[in-house]
């Protein structure tokens, strides 16, 4: 993409409205604006950030063998009147009645609407284990929206919904999500760290938030600091392996790691003293396993092996996809911007001509932008007639990974620059080395 | 995909309450269900479709140069007040009011937006040409929501916003959005014909429908056949073209084509007998200059090379894509059900195992979805339990374009069969061979 061509509309003045650094950089970088309070429109270069994490949420929950479908974002009110969660929702539930005076309301969650379609077709034991989720924009009427797409009244999230017909089976589809949840968040580059969490009016004891750990979270945390050095890494998980699935939960949620809402001093104070850490959490997804709580009430039953009519296990899950994106930038800037993990950057690597319109320098940096493009790589070309240092302030604020630094005086040498934006450390080598240094980088994620 | 693990919930019975063939199909498909009237869950089959239908329509407006964002389902009710038709929509928009006693309401379309999003950020004529799209669902409060997704109220449109400084660059936006469209439909296996549109309460004469011929269509057309023998093929095509550009649209609206709205007796008259053709089409797209409707009243303006404010030239165009399935269907099906074009097949091949339970008949499929897998496309694999005719019977429902029968009589002489769903034809060949057909099927698509 050439910049001139694309619409990024930095701005160069701290927004008075945004409290938090992410919200800051989002409407800085030209990511996102408000249209009304908590509701925002994403503007291409954080709608191409949202659109990599949708695909890896995609990429993760297909892997774990969930199917994906989409329901839509109005429901109708009777059928959250027959779990009753209708009128227990409160005032954070989007109401309105249509033309023909049927009560609707924008879905804030789905567990009503998926447990009516898996009782509407599913009628036996043989055809589970099930688990269907989606990525669809939901709305909390939040009384005070703020911090962005943090605390947003329309947000994304993806949510999935297990049937199994018994708990075993549930808590193996628990499991698999908690470890799908961790390969997830790391192939965007965040540590995200299961915590117990308080099952709330839900009920039940088995639920975990994941947490990524940043001073601006909304949540205090406690925690064995052995937990954040846990990876996947490029492990081979075969999801359908009870023991092997159960194995890696029991890993990542054996230290000590808990929110304020679960807190236990006693088990804390048991940790080594240079290891037990205290600090903030931002919640990006929270895995939940509850039993027949809908199925029963809306006749979700299946068949058994010996023909009764049973209930089935169900639990919901879900990821913050838009909320992610705050957490991302939360974890990962320095002062001058946004630092884009490889995983998730919106272009993969920004090229600055220091002299535009000098014909030998304006030739090697189309050189660059179609070698990256033939790569198959979203490279993001500053052509525009602007001094060095502004091109240099708007790919530190949109925070590429990478940046090909283009001049005369370079090229006579048959050399361009190529810098690490989280290091801030450069090098000077030929372009064709630069672009092999940037395909092998990327070759892997 | 295996069957046996997939949510593919088809009908046996016709459903009473859909009156088109299409919405019969996508029901007994089990690629939809009804939430309420005209509001549907896409089941997986469905999504994935409608996915298909995304990407392209991604790609090709890309490819176009135009820039891709989103804006939220919600909007508030100042911002339409702006342009003066937020009384004068109708009981077709879907209001509401939240916790703070705002008025919102569900975005029928996003002219507002954009402007207010243009006049937020872009001051010079130096930023344009622009134009931004987005993809995203849309409410109407149909009266009478019928036809399944063809006339749904919660429907998914592409919808993008041309900013220009002068009407020429603006009629090349519209241009480069005729040939767009009409790439994007041929890629999805459609003839869609554009033809002159009445204007409405909108004004100016640029506008032309595009129109899939369907016995099921909501309008009638008149049109000389040899508009439907048109393709744009592989040709390349210089978007930034304007002369190249210009040519195609010429080509494609020289023979008469118009819906009742705009039909003029005497031109069809003129055509010769044998090409002049009646029927009936579905519409699929819209384009749309007009002008300074909207960025007058709203002041988007930007400042010319005479240093003046210029309020800038603009237009819509959509996609229907949720529809567009409905209109593809109703296109492409025989008596047994859906056929789909290969660019839009939600799945590439189908895998029919006809002793399901026989060691080699098992491994030999296994080993053909497997293949499938690797060379980057995407099999289902019917390894049900059941008898041949109704695994049949679900290939022919859903219509996947090409299928691959396996049987244990097949695998003795080294053989399995491959049969093309648009023509019926078989052929009996080396899974290798039926594997390299495939690939080669779809390596252009």
């Amino acid at each position: 993409m050439r910049l001139s061509r694309y619409f990024l509309p930095v701005l160069k003045e701290n927004p008075a409205e945004a409290q938090i650094l992410s919200h800051r950089y989002m409407l800085r970088a030209g990511m996102i604006k408000q249209e009304s309070a908590g509701i925002y429109a994403w503007l291409p270069l954080g709608y191409k950030v949202l659109s990599r994490l949708e695909k890896i949420v995609h990429e993760e929950q297909q892997r774990a063998g969930h199917i994906p479908l989409l329901m839509p974002t109005l429901q109708s009110a009777d059928l959250w009147r027959e779990s009753g969660r209708y009128d227990a929702y409160g005032p954070e539930m989007l109401r309105m009645t249509d033309r023909n005076k049927r009560e609707m309301l924008f879905g804030p969650t789905n567990e009503e609407m998926i447990t009516d379609i898996f009782r509407s077709y599913v009628r036996s034991y043989k055809d589970l284990p099930l688990t269907l989720y989606h990525i669809q924009w939901k709305f909390r009427d939040e009384m005070r929206p703020r911090f962005g797409v943090m605390r947003g009244r329309e947000f994304l999230m993806k949510d999935g919904y297990n049937f199994d017909l018994t708990r075993e089976d549930a808590l193996h589809a628990y499991n698999r999500h908690m470890v799908s949840y961790l390969r997830t968040y790391e192939r965007m580059g965040l540590t995200a760290i299961p915590m117990r969490a308080d099952s709330g009016p839900i009920g039940g004891d088995d639920t975990h938030e994941f947490l990524v750990l940043a001073n601006t979270g909304e949540s205090e945390v406690f925690y064995d600091e052995d937990v954040t050095r846990l990876k996947l890494g490029e492990r081979a998980i075969n999801y359908d392996n009870r023991e092997e699935v159960a194995a890696i939960c029991q890993e990542f949620t054996t230290p000590y790691a808990r929110t304020d809402e679960t807190h236990d001093a006693a088990l804390f104070d048991a940790i080594p003293e240079g290891r037990r850490k205290v600090g903030r959490g931002i919640e990006v997804g929270q895995i939940f396993y509850f039993g027949t709580k809908y199925s029963e009430p809306m006749g979700a039953t299946v068949q058994n092996a010996e023909g009764k009519q049973v209930p089935v296990e169900m639990g919901s899950h879900g990821i913050g996809v838009s909320r992610l994106i705050g957490a991302l930038i939360e974890a990962n800037h320095d002062d001058k911007g946004i630092i884009w993990p490889e995983g998730v950057t919106p272009f993969h690597v920004g090229i600055v001509n220091l002299k535009q319109g000098d014909a030998e320098a304006d030739a090697a940096c189309e050189a660059l932008h179609d070698s990256f493009v033939a790569l198959g790589l979203d490279p993001l070309y500053d052509d525009r007639d602007e001094r060095a240092g502004g091109k240099f302030a708007t790919m530190d604020l949109i925070g590429l990974p990478w940046r090909i630094t283009v001049g005369p005086r370079g090229l006579k040498n048959g050399v361009v620059e190529l810098t690490s934006r989280r290091t801030g450390v450069s090098e000077e080598l030929p372009p064709e080395e630069a672009i092999a240094r940037i395909a092998a980088i990327y070759a892997n994620i």
